[in-house]
């Protein structure tokens, strides 16, 4: 099974508690890729600037991910800067500058139209959805989205939803989306729009996956420390995705284990700045942390 | 087995999105011991003033609690206001009128000195302290803090802490007792003071326990609809200490049930308002529940 992943590749600032970086890999479809590789061969669609450094392909290509779609445009790469503060909680955008992301139009590789399994992260939903068109026919396709579209564009988001499979969104933009707190309801309404399965994001509280088969909650990984939660959403959606495309099964108890596939790569993610836990984690160490998993929620 | 609680038994008001309520019957002691009682006979220490509606007393006793250590003293009950807004998870203190309460010197009956499980709402911890000594030989004993005493009273606070086993408290507490933001080193920091059991609750994103094996996540039960979040942490510690007191065992396992059972009250709890659910609350909703805590988790 191949996993086709479509969205930002960027170069990150980051200011944290425990450090600062400037310039450092980032962006959505870099952590989902990468955390999907440990899993299947991930296929990226993307766009870079001419400034961005050889050697993060190089990086994400040693990982096994085809790169064949990620095309290199004049100007300047995708750059966001962030800064935590003490509780890790919430995050401050210090600047977001979109260079050639702004013209983003993905073209996927002939080699990509079978992907069988389809993961449309954070863009605008008209280029989601030109996404899922161009694929022939995927077993399973899931997007994210975020508040700048929730807000502005709602009425092409409400399309994208009806098309796929899958919602993996935050906690605020799931009551954002659907003006309902109680997550229950907000996640009743969001399936009342297409997606079969919605997985709540909840950060440092873990995730919930609603779908035909009920409620199943997943606890996020008591670290003893964080050094940067940047990407791991986009992490827990790549081991998700990544886990499903492997197994192959769509089956209630697939999902839940792949539910915690996501939560075991995100919770490895955010315990470097970057991508770079990602440059010695094993799946050995991954499969240990799933069993870690059952021991943290056996009862 | 029985369990002792000493806390504080009050008249509530209420203003919630569901709705509001006046002088309703509330309290630490009431909704722990409540929660308690359907495991065990829950011996309550306890106060209230002449102004104290007999009805309660008669709701309390009806569910087999012992009511022998709540004397009525000249002068009013104990009253605290509060207010929700639309999220539930943040409330707002309207007034507090501690009346009676305000020289509560909580005396054991007699027949209350062999308890062998004891719980300890939140009061000052030198009143907590002083029931911990007039206990002959508590199995297990736990308590509850809050930010008042953390602040105003904290050699107090961590003499008695030092002589319980276990410490029940939520997330902001746990964090400002340790000062320390990350929960697995605020756990780690409390079990140095003395507690070997940390129970760092979450309101609706669960619980957290820490112990000699570990940690153990259990997640808050997914409503469609609280009504009234409070007492649902004295709630959860009622279902706790009277799971573990019914079972006997301190094992690992059981005091992960015994979580899971805090956590089952807790969510009947919010249902209705004030101890309303617990009116016609049945042990077999209980026992479904807890099974239902099992699809939940399950993977």
């Amino acid at each position: 099974m191949s996993l086709l992943v479509v969205g930002s590749v960027a170069l990150d600032d980051i200011e944290a508690p425990a450090g600062s970086v400037k310039s450092v890999l980032g962006g959505a479809a870099s952590y989902c890729a990468i955390a999907a590789s440990y899993f299947v061969r991930a296929q990226v669609v993307g766009v870079t600037g001419d400034d961005f450094p050889q050697e993060h392909l190089e990086f994400l290509a040693a990982r096994g991910i085809d790169l064949a779609g990620v095309t290199r445009a004049k100007g300047r790469t995708f750059r966001w800067g962030g800064r935590y503060h003490s509780s890790l909680n919430q995050r401050e955008t210090l600047f977001t500058d979109l260079g050639v992301f702004e013209h983003f139009d993905p073209v996927l590789p002939p080699e990509y139209l079978d992907a069988s399994f389809v993961f449309l992260a954070n863009i605008h939903p008209k280029l989601q959805r030109g996404v899922l068109e161009q694929a022939r026919a995927p077993r399973f396709s899931a997007m994210d989205t975020m508040n700048f579209w929730i807000e502005g564009e709602r009425a092409e988001l409400e399309k994208t939803l009806s098309r796929v499979a899958g919602l993996v969104i935050n906690d605020e933009e799931a009551r954002q989306l659907t003006g309902v707190s109680n997550l229950v309801r907000a996640a009743d309404a969001i399936r009342a729009l297409g997606p079969t399965t919605v997985i709540v994001k909840r950060g440092e509280h873990g995730a919930l996956l609603f779908d035909e088969a009920g409620v199943f909650a997943a606890p996020a990984f008591p670290l003893r420390e964080v050094q940067d939660p940047t990407g791991a959403g986009d992490s827990f959606a790549g081991g998700f995705m990544g886990a499903l495309a492997s197994g192959g099964s769509l089956s209630a108890d697939a999902l839940r284990r792949a539910v915690i596939y996501g939560s075991v790569l995100a919770s490895f993610c955010v315990e470097r700045f970057s991508l770079d836990r990602f440059r010695t984690l094993t799946r050995d160490e991954i499969d240990d942390r799933f069993e870690q998993f059952r021991r943290l929620t056996r009862f």
